[in-house]
């Protein structure tokens, strides 16, 4: 069976758990910007257009409510795409379909907890728990991945 | 034929439009950071060297001209890896070769001008339109990809 | 042969090059924030936890040393998913194994002297230097892959 079939259930795991997250991070932050009308980043932010009617100056203020979803992304951007590349590796070893679906699918629900803590302003704990969680299934799948490739 | 073949036609879409992008904005910020020399951000930048003779503290402050880039940069970091997993795992579920291409080189295009749009200060207004066709075919990719996988 | 199998000598090159940076600057940041206690960025950050059991304002204040691994980082996310994406495409066009292996161990050791030299503040030359070898690397791959998919 083709490696990168759908009908092969690794990689349909894979798929799925590649195709959840992220693109939604960015509509978080337009929203934001809309609701406080604030939060731009550039000089030409504050030209009078017809989204922005009557521009002024402190909409270029760094804004907490705007920049936590900022930082939240950024955060995302430092694990997910090491997650889509290891995530595909790590499928292509052939692991059992089950410790496939726990390892891909236990790293996007540890990101939707992150996510959900961090947009809540949870302690750093609970935060830096949730983070952990995620940052060891990468390291497994990438050490996985690695002795796989040092021993075929 | 092989799926990742450069003779399946999707995969050699798929190859170009990833390949097209990304690499070269590193090299703007380079030139402008060369150009007004300065924009730098780590205390040691400031140590006298052949490619920088007289340093001078100010080199450290931030500089509009070069911060542009770097925003710009950011902006295609929150977008380009999604698109390249999106896009690699949308021509795997092996749509028609034409809607391939529609969205494919759509995104590019899409992106190449929220970077002209960017790189030149337009208005919020404009970017705004431009970044949120590229968003909508990642999104798009993402359902079908997920469509197909639930639906295998 | 597979081209995705760890059978394939091109095919396991990539899984290496791909799988051993990474996921290891994270935790770098974290033992430093841990070392100096301080270096957070969200307002919550500061309420008192088994982890923080003595919070005061000051640990939100930006910290050179902390920063410095936030810098490095922001760098690889310039760079290494760019890597992960063009190796593959790379591996695909089934260049020789030689090259491959110049071309792709050569990737990760110009990313690890890199962060050597940003890590221990060596001069902006040096740094920038290591930079340019992976960038041309990486422009390498692209207009390799674009060659052959143009030429298919």
């Amino acid at each position: 069976m083709n490696k990168l079939s759908f009908q092969n259930a690794l990689f349909n795991t894979y798929a799925i758990a590649a195709s959840i997250k992220a693109v939604m991070m960015s509509w978080l932050t337009v929203a934001r910007m809309m609701q406080v009308n604030g939060g731009f980043r550039s000089p030409e932010d504050i030209k009078k257009t017809i989204l922005n009617p009557n521009p002024n100056a402190e909409q270029l203020a760094p804004n907490e409510y705007v920049d936590r979803i900022r930082r939240i992304q950024l955060n995302d951007l430092e694990n997910l795409p090491f997650f889509l590349a290891a995530g595909f590796l790590f499928i292509l070893t052939e692991p059992s379909i089950s410790l496939a679906q726990w390892v891909l699918y236990g790293y996007v629900i540890s990101r939707m907890l992150h996510f959900a803590a961090y947009f809540t302003a949870r302690t750093h704990d609970t935060r830096a728990t949730l983070w952990t969680v995620g940052s060891l299934i990468l390291i497994f799948m990438s050490c996985w991945t690695l002795f796989v490739a040092f021993n075929r």
